[in-house]
């Protein structure tokens, strides 16, 4: 996944687009790309969407992740860390009714 | 990130949870984590608003990874093969200007 | 108001769509229209977006508005009268504190 | 309606509000509410999400027009008038099929 945040900030250097890029127009952007993704089923079931254009879900899918992985950058947060702690918080939240 | 998702499946299965998780709820899911994430950044400005309360952004910016995580596993798509395949696209999209 | 409710009806009954047009559905594409309504502030403040190019933030002020007055119509509610009764709770939640 | 933009008016200005509502964080506000209406969505179908809690997807509806009559009136443009402008394109957009 580091290496995926390195590709992405190259990516974004190449262009010169680094100077939009603070914390609040990178949550936007997750938020545009998370609507996009949600237009991929705006009219349809979740089954008869990706049977339509599985290929353009899976794309957005990639977009809302790849903003992800900035925001996280800029954050200086792992996401996947951050993932743990919050399931942990979600466990206290919610508990376990299997165990009880 | 596989065991991320496998710990993921066991928190809302223990939770009986699996019945709602259909692409479109998922979708709609990331799409409201995502907008609760951007409300961290509602009256302020990038910098303020990790200023005013970082852990509350790093917990939402989990939320929108974890549900991200599960839509990806009810596509039977990896994250960051996704990611990595619609970088190449974006490439194609917007040439990089230092290589020309 | 109610002029241009039957406007939007007669407009989607003519082209057959009334029945994707449920209250989820319709919740989706106001969120939608609001997520195009952002994008258009998505790189820029909000001086810079309007000068740019204001007719597409009207266009999409209007297709937000277009939803709204349909979700408002399945539900049987008015949109003005709602927002009056709801300004009255904002008002008891928020104290108006010229008035101590 | 020009009516209830006053009345929105003066319960900002009595709160000092007004500083912060500026067209891209009014946008950003109008994407968080059609998103919390949304959430009254999440995981039921339409009929059932209003038999749950009405009032709460009535006060949400609310919220949504609440903030997009500050917009327009930010912007100086009048909603009903930009709604019929946009029904005019959209008929454009999507010919009517009853009238060939």
């Amino acid at each position: 996944m580091n290496e995926l945040i390195k590709e992405i900030q190259q990516f974004r250097d190449d262009r010169d687009w680094g100077g939009n890029h603070d914390a609040r127009s990178l949550a936007i952007s997750i938020s545009l790309e998370a609507s996009e993704l949600l237009e991929c089923f705006q009219w349809r079931s979740g089954e008869d969407s990706i049977a339509y254009d599985k290929q353009a879900i899976v794309d957005e899918m990639a977009d809302v992740f790849i903003y992800l992985l900035q925001f996280s950058d800029v954050l200086g947060e792992d996401l996947i860390m951050a993932a743990r702690q919050k399931m942990k918080k979600n466990a206290i939240k919610y508990p376990n009714p299997t165990k009880s």
